[in-house]
């Protein structure tokens, strides 16, 4: 299977569109920029979804439903986000179609013109403001902690399976407090959730941190993000948060009374993770033979393949394989038993692998003479075999430990590639030849910011939260720095 | 609270709507014809997502995504589709805004016009059949089951919330199969979820049927359906399954090849049910004190009001009640305890009736005293004091109970409101009058069906699987029939 494969090292983005279309996770439609998720890859989205929603839950938000189209003239309200959203965007100007009079197929009724055009949401901050503006008049109202999966448009020219489409699938919180400080603490952790997502379950590791301004959400105060780094040495950006101040609140003329019946603009926050995750979770861990799921997030965490030259030796090896899987289950993992007989042994293995399957059970004759199963794990493609009668415990406490070792390496990789520069040179010679993060002086300012994306098509990816104090030079000006932030080319 | 309420008897339509709004399930929003779910709306949507979500994958179906977005030109391979389908409908034509040279926000670029129109999906078949061009070339990629939870957009003049929305929500599922023997016992698989579905948590007893050919879903060989009895006699369709034959498979060329080597096209189905549910939801149980839901699939099953004079009183009350919580919570029941201070106790009786909360437990200063608690079920307003150590048990049995005892109390109302009617003056009379469901014989012919409509606004809303052969005459036109068919006025 992996021979489908582009080599990972000779050419990363191949590798990755391969993967993508061969584990069939995902593939382009007749629509441009727009992308099938197939049912693997979708099974992968609904683990993700499952696992964020109920860290949403458990810190008191809800869900709720805003609708797909915005009217153009919200967008003009807020000055900054106008300038970033309504830009490339898909725009409904009709309501009808008709036949055509020369016969071919249906036309759009030019009389069904819509007065105000209508915009696909690309996000919904102006649609749901103005909805809050009705349901929010006195702190008792106060805070509002909604969350919405949905899908949303923006008419990207370059896309790329997962990482960049035109409509992708996402959840968007939008809270409205009281209070500065209680919008603050609510970015904050927010932020939060999404760095123990990404660590805890998609074994990725990031960096937090604030974007610089040049980088922020168009309507936004502050943008912290998590930053997380792919095996190509480049940075993807995998969550990020807003504190809104009460810039939105304004623009819908969103306002409340407070304990002591003063009138104030509400404050407000954002917060979004997409199905681009599904990118870094490849980008992150997969290798030349295919996908490398973290238990956690993987659609199967255990597949069972039968051994067998006959069909008697099938009837004795499934009846093992039922057993097992019903010992699996019981203790809450996800277990494939793949009898089929279209495909051999071999194709099975490598198919599985190139899926990702964090654990294969290979049962044979031999096995049942022996009471013992081969198991293989893909993280390290390590073999053992062990006692039929210990295979609960033992793999359950395996796929601790592949979830564990995912994180590890990753962990490992994002060490080693984590670099200190403190001369112009080294920064550009680093980043042509080995990629990677760099921590690097920088003195604050959008110009210099500017000038090095322009030369070397490096950004800032974050000012990282716990980034020390420290007196230094700018990388490129040589003007005086306190803090050294976080450079990379990204995704 | 109920005072908020029109009465249900004296206006229904607005009785509906005041309870949409009151019960903070939905509202409308600043596009025409688009509503905003609100979070008590969404949550009842999850668990009607879940539940049917589960069924769907117990019967072997995954979950995938397709495109927002149809070509214009896709419409048109399948005659009837068009015919039903690409008409009112939200059309872009462009992608990119820009900013007015006049200075007024921003204006639709007309340089970025599409070269092929895109049509908002009002139901995939046409995009999913194109995919599945690709996916399928033998036997062995059948039989393909999909389903898709999604958006969908229809643009309908008159609309009301729920029950006809510009904008919905629903999950649609596409399945491909290689023969029609295997579509067909598809299709009756799916009505049969629905039907289990309806009865068995919604509580809504229905009649499962099919479509006569004007009703049937534009590019249906067959359309299933089940309709169900409103309060005020109206039928609603609840959920439809269709056999598509090879209609969709021959408009985008989907062949394969089967076993023996011969080629032919694929055989499909597709089937859906929408937010459109909530809808029925209200109209089949509530009441003029508010919603009245069936306890699986209401949010909160049990919420605990604490009834006391001061703080001390509070504390007392709060640890009986944490306590009850915890018991309820562990044996499985989702638990609300509102100890606000901002309401008071009546107050929160009304909400929570508004509501439709099943079981509402109230503990006061006698009851600590007592070792007991009061006891009130929503759909019959009965209150009893029990003792506190054996709550878990009652009100476990109490949930069933209510769940129960709303279906059969749908039931009855059902059963008394279908009638077999033989002559056209009854049946314009009991129309005009009581409502309901009539049972009466039809000639078969779409010319009778339309004048049927004409004259009396009612509809042939299924042909009952269960309807037995019998001779008769057509209550129109008096031509010889073998079955009585369902008719009704209908949402």
């Amino acid at each position: 299977m992996a021979k489908f494969l582009t080599n990972r090292d000779e050419n990363y983005a191949q590798w990755y569109n391969d993967l993508v279309i061969k584990a069939e996770l995902a593939e382009n439609s007749a629509v441009r920029g727009c992308m099938v998720i197939k049912p693997y890859g979708y099974a992968i989205w609904e683990k993700i979804q499952a696992q964020l929603d109920s860290m949403f839950k458990a810190t008191g938000h809800v869900n709720a439903y805003f609708p797909l189209f915005i009217p153009k003239s919200f967008f003009s309200r807020e000055a900054k986000h106008v300038e970033g959203f309504a830009k490339e965007c898909a725009i409904v100007t009709h309501y009808r179609l008709k036949s055509d009079p020369n016969g071919k197929g249906v036309i759009v009724d030019p009389s069904a013109k819509l007065e105000e055009e209508l915009i696909i949401r690309p996000t919904s901050e102006t649609i749901i403001w103005n909805s809050y503006k009705n349901w929010i008049q006195s702190y008792r109202d106060l805070p509002i902690l909604i969350n919405q999966w949905c899908n949303v448009v923006r008419w990207e020219m370059r896309t790329r399976l997962f990482l960049r489409t035109a409509e992708f699938l996402w959840q968007e919180g939008h809270t409205a407090h009281a209070t500065r400080e209680e919008a603050v603490e609510e970015t904050v952790k927010m932020i939060n959730v999404y760095a123990d997502f990404a660590e805890n379950y998609m074994a990725l590791p990031v960096i937090k941190g604030y974007k610089s301004e040049a980088e922020r959400f168009a309507g936004a105060i502050d943008t912290y993000a998590i930053e997380a780094l792919m095996q190509d040495g480049k940075a993807l950006q995998a969550g990020t948060s807003h504190f809104l101040g009460q810039n939105f609140a304004k623009a819908f003329d969103v306002q409340f009374t407070d304990k002591t019946g003063k009138l104030d603009y509400v404050w407000a926050t954002s917060w979004g993770l997409s199905t681009r995750m599904i990118g870094a979770l490849i980008m992150a861990h997969a290798d030349n033979h295919g996908l490398v799921l973290p238990p956690r997030l993987a659609p199967i965490q255990v597949v069972i393949i039968p051994i067998y030259k006959n069909t008697e030796q099938l009837d004795t090896i499934s009846k093992a394989a039922v057993k097992i899987r019903a010992g699996l289950e019981a203790a809450g993992m996800t277990v494939k038993y793949d009898d089929r007989d279209t495909n051999k042994p071999g194709w099975k293995f490598a198919n599985y692998e190139l899926k990702g399957v964090p654990v294969r059970i290979a049962i044979g004759p031999r096995d049942i003479e022996n009471g013992t199963v081969e198991i293989a794990r893909r993280d390290t493609l390590e073999k053992e075999t062990i006692k039929m009668d210990t295979a609960v415990k033992h793999i359950s406490a395996l796929l601790e430990d592949i979830q564990k070792n995912i994180y590890i390496k990753a962990s490992e990789f994002k060490k080693e590639n984590t670099r200190y520069v403190d001369t112009w040179k080294d920064f550009v010679s680093i980043l042509d030849n080995e990629g990677g993060f760099i921590m690097a002086h920088w003195d604050g300012t959008p110009e210099t910011e500017e000038k090095i994306k322009e030369e070397t098509k490096a950004t800032i990816r974050c000012i990282p939260f716990d980034s020390p104090e420290e007196e230094g030079k700018c990388i490129f000006s040589g003007k005086p720095s306190k803090k050294r932030v976080l450079f990379a080319r990204s995704y």
